[in-house]
């Protein structure tokens, strides 16, 4: 049952058919007998989730539904707040940090049902790509245990690409979903900046964070994300809009979508394997409804560098007093990386956002003759451990995803076939403000179409055969 | 006809009482005979304002009403786009200067059928309060001609306030408006940063600056800004939000306003003239209906310190490559000022904004009880043309603006009385967003219980008698 999509489990749930604490046993059997090598949990709580299971199952037999994720074992990074739960940020201040109340996005995933599994695995602070952390642990992919889970929601995709959680939190700030996602085969939303709340999160910038959801499908995905979507007055960055349904089109499929192929940029380096088979995925929506062409995207380059240079100067802002106090509490790479943030003055911070605007503003016009914008989400495959110096690593796997930061429009990550290494490739979609409905739409299509998601990595199965003896 | 309020003078333009032409010719004549003085003007633009009035007048004649300021005569500050009207932005980079199209608050101007009169001396590239402009003319204050306008809109201070226009346009980043209506006895009203288009206009900053009108009572300014407010796509900050009727609570009064006068930072260090006149204004408001209590603004001196600190990033991004290749263009006060730029780094940059939505959210929450938050526009009265050192003098006259600045929120200046030397005196009204109907309100009310906003400097006096020998 742990490979099961959410949204079939949660109905298994809802009707009695699965326990919730029969999913949750599975759930943390799994991670007992594969996360000693994958390293995807930094905390796993198991006796709290128990109790949330059981009080699942038990108000179901009283006739009540909790919510959508009813009973459904759900595991988030560990930068995000959880009440009574260690969150560590992946950061060695934090190692005894038991926070008093739920992020937003916790207690939302908690009002709709959700059973906590536990912390997932980071990059330090959330300040790299990689997720080789120093102090909680080197997590790994589970296409292949040499290679990295990418980042910094490392944890977040290696675990729900090992099937050790129904679907996970993570955070997105320069591509901290996506990227995961893309590298170890599963589906990442991020949000419109400003669509979910980031109170309680810890912040890499005041700018461009969002929390997104992992999961096995892109329905499932959006399942998590309507549950964590709305107005918070707690968070400044809140956006007060209402959310529309977005599950509602999902069966609607291709048909009408335009959709915009990179033709600048977005290809330029990648990996032959990743291009091929985003070419065909490319393919593949034509050939299913979607109006395919190519867009030109003036200016992508400089978004890229101007998103680059505008978190350096954000993430040494929040960390400047620490690094100046106990710099020795940091690890080398992260502290490395935000001592980069020195080299950006002021007017240039000022211009960069300036330009932001112009990027923005650029892209909401394109996206008034298109619905999608269709680039590979990374231009390499997961990266081996042993040869990914973290600042050179985190500055490749992100060359894709910053554009759409700075932008802060919603952008998807969609596994889209392997490379001859056997490693996950990932299609990136991007849309207009507000328009996750219509990513949902078109993954959901694209996954009925295709088998890439269902795909699971060896070890997987290899846990599922000790499993049956 | 050159000391009647705008709206009546418009009233009496429409009924046919009085010529446009003849308007304009009055104030085209006391140009001449005073601003050789006052130096508000760097171009008077006679001829093509004699077209539009002549225009006005025969429009009328077919029954024809081409807007609320059919045939009033209003001047411009120069930086903001005229077409065929030389805008030189104060600067000897743009002596010659003739834009091709108006900016969006000119077009509005224009299509209500305002004669534009002229340009109106500025600082140089309105970067400083003291509008001695090295290059077209240092601007002196009507009241006394040994003093400042203030500014950076000096000359729409002191047209204004020596009748050498029915109203002016000015633009306020860090107290433009606010401080040359203060230091030349006239209403000046900054609106909601965002509420009018800065399409054309040329930036200081890309985060505070905004068109407001200057004039002689707040009814005026009221009328002028209804015509220049409202959404502008061509202004990627203009917001897109229905424009009340601003001048539709006049008649109310004070009744019900619950204003609230700052306690702290706001006084300090603040002339005792200066503060005596606000606060007897302060019980002319409590007199007249409004329920007055103290207010404490905590965080006002670091929201001081934050804009000093964000306009000097932002001037200097803007200004960088003219510094760079031709320093000796600009005037060396500015130069010196502009150079104080590159004192802030990007991380200081980005911590400033982080405080600058917090201090907004502060001021949206005292707002929720307060309807206004009462104090002085400037701590002292205009300073000696020989003793204005521009930088300290603008660190002075910009002390009690820049915190509204920084926070976006609309801020009035009204006229309260004077000092012991005869010069005037400016309160300072501050609202929640798009409050400016609140603001004209309780300033008119203001008005209609005083008649300091009525006094003319002895100047202005002489002139008529001059004009009617």
């Amino acid at each position: 049952m742990t490979t099961l999509p959410l949204t079939r489990l949660a109905g298994r749930i809802r009707s009695g058919e699965i326990a919730s604490l029969e999913a949750t046993e599975a759930y943390l059997d799994r991670i007992e007998r594969l996360d000693g090598r994958v390293k995807s949990y930094i905390t796993v709580a198991a006796e709290s989730a128990r109790e949330s299971a059981r009080h699942a199952d038990e108000e179901l037999k009283r006739g009540r539904i909790l919510g959508p994720l009813h009973g459904v074992p759900i595991a988030l990074k560990d930068n995000i707040d959880t009440a009574g739960m260690r969150t560590t940020v992946g950061s060695a201040f934090f190692v005894e940090c038991v926070p008093q109340r739920d992020a937003e996005a916790a207690r939302r995933l908690r009002e709709a049902g959700a059973v906590l599994l536990g912390k997932l695995t980071m990059h330090e602070f959330a300040y790299g790509a990689t997720s080789q952390n120093p102090h909680y642990g080197a997590c790994r992919n589970p296409w292949n245990l040499e290679r990295i889970p990418g980042g910094s929601s490392g944890g977040s995709g290696a675990a729900v690409g090992a099937g050790l959680c129904a679907a996970a939190l993570g955070t997105d700030t320069g591509g901290s979903v996506r990227i995961p996602a893309a590298l170890n085969g599963v589906s990442g939303l991020r949000p419109t900046t400003g669509r979910v709340s980031n109170r309680g999160v810890f912040p890499i910038t005041w700018t461009f964070d969002t929390v997104g959801p992992l999961a096995r499908s892109v329905e499932d995905a959006g399942l998590v994300l309507s549950v964590l979507a709305g107005h918070d007055p707690e968070d400044p960055l809140s956006i007060d809009r209402p959310v529309d349904d977005l599950l509602a089109s999902v069966e609607q499929g291709l048909d009408g979508l335009q959709i915009g192929v990179a033709r600048n940029f977005f290809f330029d380096g990648v990996d032959a394997d990743v291009a091929d088979r985003v070419r065909e995925a490319a393919e593949v929506l034509a050939r299913h409804g979607a109006a395919v062409d190519e867009v030109e995207l003036p200016g992508a380059e400089r978004a890229d560098e101007t998103t680059t240079r505008m978190i350096w100067a954000e993430a040494y802002a929040i960390h400047r007093r620490r690094l100046e106090e106990q710099p020795e509490v940091f690890g080398e790479d992260v502290r490395r990386r935000l001592e980069l943030g020195k080299e950006v003055s002021g007017s240039d911070y000022a211009e960069y956002r300036e330009r932001a605007r112009q990027w923005r503003r650029s892209l909401e016009l394109l996206f008034r003759d298109l619905d999608l914008i269709l680039t590979p989400s990374t231009e390499t495959t997961a990266p081996r451990a042993d040869d990914s110096e973290m600042i050179a690593t985190t500055r490749r796997l992100t060359r894709l995803t910053y554009a759409w930061t700075l932008s802060g429009l919603p952008a998807l990550s969609v596994p889209c076939g392997f490379d001859a290494a056997g490693l996950p490739v990932g299609l990136q979609l991007a849309a207009g403000a507000f328009q996750e409905a219509t990513l949902v739409r078109a993954g959901a299509a694209y996954q009925r179409e295709t088998d890439w998601h269902l795909r699971e990595p060896l070890l997987a199965t290899e846990a599922e055969q000790v499993s049956v003896r």
